[in-house]
């Protein structure tokens, strides 16, 4: 017998615990999805505008065979000899810059985390990692002290080692060529060698998506990876976010950035939802890890996850995804821009690719963040049948990150419903 | 086309890097797998009497198509609701002591332990934890410092928190009602009681199997939890090995040992190779820890996770496997028994269910580890087709742990083999 929302909700209290975050202020009983569509579980249909996991779409048939012809056949580990997690790494990094050779394989974005922070004290012999304060790198004890958004009460007093700058604002606080952002990661790292932490690694998302994807000119991080190199330390990219393709406009955000990192970790839409993330590094990055600790995962880089990713890869390709990205996002942009002229709150409208939205103010001048009015806005888009989120600084984003297969159509629909939304919703100081 | 062994070893060593541990001095290169069968590339068939992720069997059907449909139905995350999670938690808890009452559902052992060890320090506000020194529980920064078998160059200095006592060792100082283990528990307790981090928690594997899974009574760890709840301090138990019946009498290792955990942590079988873990406590510190921290997993608890759970504890239901494990266990064991009988070096038969071994000596009076002999015996039995391992605080315990549906043929087959092995195999002092 189905359960009524409010059952559910009660039982996830009573399973689950308390402070289990569910999107909307009414949650949303999804059942079923199909590409970038989603049913609830009284048959209602909603264009999913926010999941990035299922990256070539929900239910793919390309990567459900994949997993499903693989688990029928074998699922053991990396104590055995496999052709599939060789393949796959060996495609993987044949996407990348050729210094990026060796990769272990996870489980979650997090444990990929959790070994690039490793990595950098392998190779660093320090400790000191600098964070923008706007950011989420995951779960684990080490890398939640990453995030200022949701600080861990407890942490075994690693929270030490962690250093925050201020986010990248393109909106409020113009950056072009990425050399205020490169001076005040200098500045940390100056202080950090002072400490007896010493400077390990500056941790990033090279698009800076949780941060709310400030509008960025290509190759803005040089400045920032010149200085964490010249200071010794590890540019780590944490492209969990912005990789396999999202911006539109290349493969890797970091590329985009115009920098390679040393370590680049890996998760969310790397398997389209089958639990696989990762972390690429140099051979030499790699063996400094490795020679001092034996790294291994009972489940990561499994046949059948090795099989669900090299099906992710195959389906980029072979539907051109990211060239789709590109065009949808384009148009998706254009489309904004023509809200933002037709309503005041729509203060600045960013994005690449198929990951866009745009920053809501209560007035054009002060810049002063709407969070209460985004709030509002995503609701009434949800109770619309449209599937999307908000995000950044400021919490006042809208955070547009559809499946990979969005399309033009589906654009005009989240549109045309953001028009009348946006139309409805008045904006309350 | 198929590549050699050696060219898979090869590829490894420059796609996944140095010290990446593979099993047997000549790895084997499976590619097929049912039930307690694998295969090579080369069509040979082995019998496995090792894996015990493939907890019902290797490509278990039900498995297999609780996977496929629902990763054709939907796979999204806990921000949604979703039934699927609910139910599993209700059946998993309903296998327990009503105390154990709420779960966070993770991707690996790893991130569950890390969970565990975060809801010590939430509850007790210390940091001092206690382990054996031949242990293992998971690779994350924090966790990977329980393990003294591989230990971590670096760890952002966490090893200061943790804690070792000797592992209990029945054969060479036997503690027949666990009172020595409590003793050791309490001195310890004691020290960390004096020092600045206090006492958390004692972490343990309630069998002990990689300690080599000692022969303990049952009700062994009650004085141990009793001192451990006396000082304030959680009793944490890693089940990710000794659950779901592996020892054939109950469904956990702690009911065995007549304990309750505060916190229970589970990963390896619980979805026959899905990378799915788990965290069970009581409602009370699930509430402590989440109150703190809004923990939130991506692929933790999606609906093909949780699926593929619920076919695990339906699988071990509908085929009686907890009864196999003991029926066939008391066989195995019988026929060590007869080994024991045969062969000097064999001086140590234990185990219960389908977790059994025998720990191999150079002679039964010094009873002195036969390690290199064990090792020169597991090689062998691969060349035999027989796939098994070592273990134990002595790297000289032979490893079963086959998959829950071996029979008494399987058996027959093991060890009519290892009793060809044994004859072939000198002891060399």
């Amino acid at each position: 017998m189905k359960r009524s929302n409010d059952q559910l909700i009660a039982d996830r209290a009573r399973l689950l615990g308390p402070n289990v975050a569910t999107f909307y202020e009414d949650p949303v009983h999804i059942v079923k999805g199909e590409g970038v569509w989603l049913w609830d579980a009284d048959g209602r249909k909603y264009l999913d505008c926010y999941n990035n996991v299922p990256h070539v779409g929900h239910c793919n048939p390309r990567v459900v065979e994949a997993i499903h012809k693989q688990a029928s056949t074998l699922n053991t580990h990396t104590r055995y000899l496999h052709e599939g997690i060789l393949e796959y790494i060996d495609r993987l990094t044949g996407t990348m810059d050729a210094e990026l050779s060796t990769a272990i394989l996870t489980c979650t974005g997090s444990e990929a985390n959790d070994i690039a922070l490793r990595m950098a004290e392998a190779v660093t012999g320090k400790r000191g990692i600098i964070a923008t304060d706007a950011t989420y790198h995951g779960n684990t004890t080490l890398v939640s002290q990453l995030s200022r958004s949701n600080i861990p009460s407890v942490g075994f007093g690693l929270d030490k080692y962690f250093n925050f700058i201020s986010a990248p604002d393109s909106y409020r606080n113009p950056d072009p060529d990425g050399s205020k952002f490169a001076a005040a990661v200098g500045k940390k790292i100056d202080e950090l060698k002072k400490s007896e932490d010493g400077f390990a690694a500056l941790v990033i998302c090279p698009y800076f998506l949780n941060e709310g994807f400030p509008d960025h000119a290509d190759g803005w991080l040089k400045l920032a990876a010149e200085i964490v190199r010249k200071a010794g330390g590890l540019l780590i990219c944490d492209e969990v976010q912005s990789g396999f393709g999202r911006t539109g406009t290349h493969f890797w955000a970091h590329e985009k950035m115009g920098v390679v990192p040393d370590i680049l970790t890996l998760g969310k839409p790397m398997a389209n939802g089958h639990p696989v993330g990762g972390v690429v590094a140099s051979a030499e990055i790699m063996k400094e890890f490795r020679s001092g600790f034996r790294y291994f995962n009972t489940f990561g880089g499994n046949p059948v996850s090795c099989a669900a990713a090299m099906a992710v890869l195959e389906e980029i390709d072979a539907k051109q995804l990211v060239q789709n990205a590109h065009l949808v996002g384009k148009y998706a942009r254009s489309r904004l821009e023509t809200l933002k002229q037709k309503y005041d709150a729509v203060g600045d409208v960013r994005g690449s690719g198929l990951v866009f939205g745009a920053e809501m103010v209560l007035d054009r001048e002060s810049k002063s963040p709407a969070g209460e009015f985004t709030d509002r806005v995503v609701n009434a888009m949800r109770h619309r049948s449209i599937i999307l989120s908000k995000l950044g600084r400021h919490k006042n984003t809208l955070k547009i990150r559809p499946p990979m297969p969005f399309s033009k159509d589906n654009a005009n629909l989240l549109f045309d419903t953001l028009d009348d939304v946006l139309a409805q919703t008045p904006v309350i100081p």
